[in-house]
């Protein structure tokens, strides 16, 4: 039994951050992990009113991460910080990252994983030297139902799978919101933070994700058509793909940013030669078993008929809802279990290793990469 | 006021035609349509056998469409039949058209119009040389919350419209039950009968047409994956389509009849500047509308706040669901109402003019030829 | 086969009748009953209108109900109406179904049966005696998946049934309409034309009706407490009833017309020892399955996995929804094959004879007057 | 700004307790509360397993309750245990309770309150002569769109109320689990751990709770029906309640834990003049309101257009699930701000009050003794 939590820096995530937040509150939800320091902002100011209001001890709130790894990194064992928590925006996971990595920091990181896919590689290429513990939070795939929808698949329940239909359309971004004072909205539609993509960097990636985590398939070639739709923006913000699969599926991605009056719209469909699955982000709780010749069949968290992995991934019985701070703790749980065996010189339960790694974000990058490329090509199909 | 009912032959709908009882049912629903002749089947002893169903006298049940139309023609107006119901198989639609309207009779026919474009448009020139009514079964605009969505979109209420996600999922062509003795899925499967496409032409272009119907938009752009997902099969049996739109819009049109599990789900999705609607068939009675800064809203049959359009197209007060029969039935209303109008030398209401013609059945000929070649081609879009 | 279609009369009905069209629509709906008469109205003028809307020939639009009788009476077999409709309100039912039975024209009538259970009880014995087809259209059971539920209970699928809900919300008379011309609103709030009861004999003996043909038991026992929410109303326009059924089960039932926002809602829920089954009006192509220790199933019309009883009830494959007009062309359709066995003079199948019958209204009236004893009493329970 | 976390002490909450890891998982999600101490099982080495589990030092894990009150009491504010929660089965609530309160701490309390009222009474006037903070986890009323709900009534905008349904339906008890090794069923079913009522104890007081929270009005008059449907059974396991409010509303209250196959099924609808609004816990992130006169609304959580009170109990953007944990969480963050306010002896806003308080507690234990009364009784109504 572990001797004392998992002690966690924090990067970002200092006020008017929703992202950080949500780390945070998924981190110490299940009482494994201690929010111990962190550099919670570019402005030691606005960085020090957020360690205070984490109730961090003044020498625990840097000024920058630079100041903050060098200075836990010379702490104890046991009371530096034992991994990083990365919530900044997107230009601003790699300094952080790859110190902490060179550091002997674990790492859990927002997505996308960098800002280009140079980067990422170079993180990548740490990860496998270091050895390091690496998440990044596509953190959807933390939901119980999403893991329910790969064991299903992985086992064969579905039979060969031929169809996969993984969207993400929101609608926030439908006015040029980055021209007035709104936060996110700035960074997000900003190719100097952002990255070369808009939307299909901040959730396209999620879809893809998505797709390839609960199928176990990946996506051999594209065709992607992305847009924007409000105009002066400088990144997209629509992208319809279409895809085929290392088994011959074929499919479509697409995201949205300008779909006016959706929320945060993330539904995965996947058809095999046996029946279908559905799952809805906004309702998480219910996974839709469609059988070819069976009624319709709808699962739920905390019942014994569900697979070993998603039941791991459930925290109450049957019938009391968790949400995405629950698929966000459910990284992070698996992140300090992870992190106490390495301490423990034991093996992680398989189900433990269940979470997104660096080589699912650099894949997100490469994703990008060939987006823009096949968006503003006139060939059809675009080898991934 | 009408002195008598309008008088309908019916081709095709003989024992085991599903379509061809769905025609009947929605043709007699609203009591403005008597069936009073067919010829069910081209073998004389099931047409007989399905004329009696219908309770038809012996002299007007015929062998074959080319005996009934003309023997039709010698009879006095009002005794004999005004319009022709087409419920044979695609490669049958053409032939009875075409000598219906060379002899003066009004038609309603199943979809896709015809077996090949050559012949669609042939029907179109027809049509518009002879001046008849021909109203194609694109059943699904029939549905109240579909026009619903239409008004709403034609006032101005989403705002320019900016994406359109129009899908058409079904599971039933799952197994190659075509080497079985399913009679649908032997004749859709077969390109002497179906014509070129399978998946898309079936159920593609009701996707394409609800889209175009519902946006008052054109496709003008098109990139096609069209796939062959059972072994042996002939034709398409699934199909991704990305989609750009004459205002410049963007969009998905997918079909598929491998999607196992999926019994007949056409939906559609559009987003304006300003929020989007939803409506799924399967539940055709509520139409979600999703505003950009305001609750979602549910707009349901027969209730006051609907647009007049819709509310022509209810039959009930609020919560008394209205299916695909009384879907057909709009459209046949419709059609009675233009026949009534032309024995009165009136001219018909608007609301009665709205159901789908031969110039809407050859757009769907059309978009076949298209995705055919699409999806052949190495080039990224096509025009249309 | 049947020579002929079966041949309706209709009472009530006219211009304004929501339920004479619905009746209209279902009878006529499958092709195998007519309209072949009608007094529409008791206002002549109003009739004839009806009748010519129809397109009925003058001589078989009557001033009067009595008059319709005894004139069809007189015609020969094959022309004269086989059996009567009854479309008008409460009070205006008894007399033509009376004199309907004693001179041998079978009878379909809208629910509540009669004005009083003295009426109700004269009926019952002169169908006994006179052993006519007579129908009640507790519409709501021709609903294929309620048939299904039925089913399961019936064939012990779901256990002893303990626990019973059954609730009727609407909301249309959240304000007093019948102040105003709303013609429906006057006379079912008006204790001369509705009977003692408004919303509990309205709706109320639907949700009784349904909750015991579901379940196959019978209410023993109530407690009930009915209210008139509306200032100035008459009659009662919400009820609340504990309920005790013949096996032990417990349950409610509940009916409004004040539940503002509610459309038609209808729901039943019905739980035994092994599982539980929801069917909601409004939505009524899908059957919930609840199971104790098995995911939720839906289960859904045109599907091979139903039960015989529920396939028999369904016109379209899956996926192609039938509405409140359909379930009324089930009662009808039943009605018509009874009527053609008499005439064949054969034993009509077990499905066919599965329709709500005047026992069941009969029951309806009886439930009517044990709930306003039990409303006025201090006592707890009331036998049933 | 505080300067430093709230100290949360737990008594109940070990190995097998499925509400105090919820409990915990709620205290500690915002990082406001830190669980300090404990006394996890009334056997110690249980206790210490427990307490090690959450990493809590050998000093602070206690043998028994009563030992944690003294010897946290012996300790400096700042380190010693600001509040107590309880977790434990209903039987062992009062003996915590009481001492606490005695000796100056607060209390978050787990419900039902106590056994018995008697117990309840005497904690309802400890509270009132101590001025403690005394919390009562009816969590649902925890969630947003409760909050919504209720301030929708608050002010006006539903009119005045006049019917409203709350109903708890749950299936774990089908079968006589407490037979076996279940210790949730084992004591839940006890009467002499439970109390005198099993369901209407557990849950029907959820049910009266929330309908009180959400109208602001009281149940004034019951009459009820409960049984024991399992064979053996010590305690009701199910129950029917025909209510009456103090404002002539009348209504339904339910709840059960025999409807097989129900997981979790707490839901409230409420109708007023002018509308009605349904919640329905297992999709909690949906307010659905009806309108009498405009289409239904769908209300989500993080979105503008609700109420500050709704708002104040969101932690994300629109989109972004929230479940019951978050639920707890908004009751536990309440208490950690009144604590804080005490500290600081400032008054907290008027949001942060809003939470389940002892009188709560007391009156679902008043709930209790009027519903066994009542269903003893043969007169129908009970004042309450």
């Amino acid at each position: 039994m572990a001797e004392r939590k998992i002690n966690m820096g924090m990067v970002g995530g200092g006020p008017g951050s929703f992202i950080g937040r949500i780390h945070f509150n998924g981190a110490v939800l299940d009482g494994r992990i201690d929010l111990v320091c962190g550099a919670f902002s570019s402005d030691p100011e606005r960085s020090k009113a957020a360690g205070k209001s984490y109730f961090l001890p003044d020498d625990r709130i840097y000024g920058s991460w630079e100041e903050m790894l060098l200075k836990e990194k010379a702490l104890p064992e046991g009371k530096r910080m034992d991994f990083l928590c990365i919530a900044t925006p997107n230009h601003a996971h790699f300094g952080p990252a790859r110190m902490a990595l060179e550091n002997g920091f674990h790492v859990v990181s927002d997505k996308p994983l960098t800002f280009d896919t140079a980067e990422a590689e170079i993180l990548a290429d740490l990860v496998e030297k270091t050895g390091l513990i690496f998440a990044v939070t596509h953190a959807y795939t933390g939901y119980p139902m999403v893991k329910e929808a790969r064991e299903m698949i992985r086992t064969g329940e579905l039979g060969k799978i031929r169809k996969v239909v993984s969207e993400y359309p929101q609608g926030w971004l439908s006015d040029p919101l980055e021209k007035g004072d709104n936060v996110q909205a700035g960074w997000r539609t900003d190719p100097h933070r952002s990255g070369k993509s808009g939307c299909m960097g901040d959730i396209g990636t999620h879809a893809l994700n998505l797709a390839e985590y609960v199928t176990g398939l990946k996506v051999t070639q594209l065709c992607a058509d992305l847009s924007t739709m409000v105009e002066g923006r400088l990144l997209d913000d629509d992208g319809n793909v279409l895809v085929r699969y290392s088994n011959g599926a074929r499919g479509i991605i697409y995201a949205s940013q300008v779909s006016a009056g959706e929320e945060n719209g993330l539904r995965i469909r996947v058809y095999g030669e046996k029946g279908g699955i559905e799952w809805v982000q906004a309702e998480p709780n219910r996974l839709e078993v469609k059988w070819k010749d069976r009624p319709l069949e709808v699962r739920k968290p905390g019942n014994p008929y569900l697979s070993e992995l998603a039941l791991y991934n459930c925290r109450m019985p049957a019938g009391h809802p968790e949400g995405l701070i629950e698929a966000f703790g459910n990284i992070y749980r698996n992140v300090a279990t992870c992190i106490q065996c390495r301490i423990d010189g034991t093996t992680p339960p398989a189900e433990a290793l269940d979470f997104p790694k660096v080589t699912d974000g650099l894949r997100g990058m490469q994703f990008i990469d060939r987006l823009i490329e096949s968006s503003e090509s006139d060939s059809k199909w675009m080898n991934f």
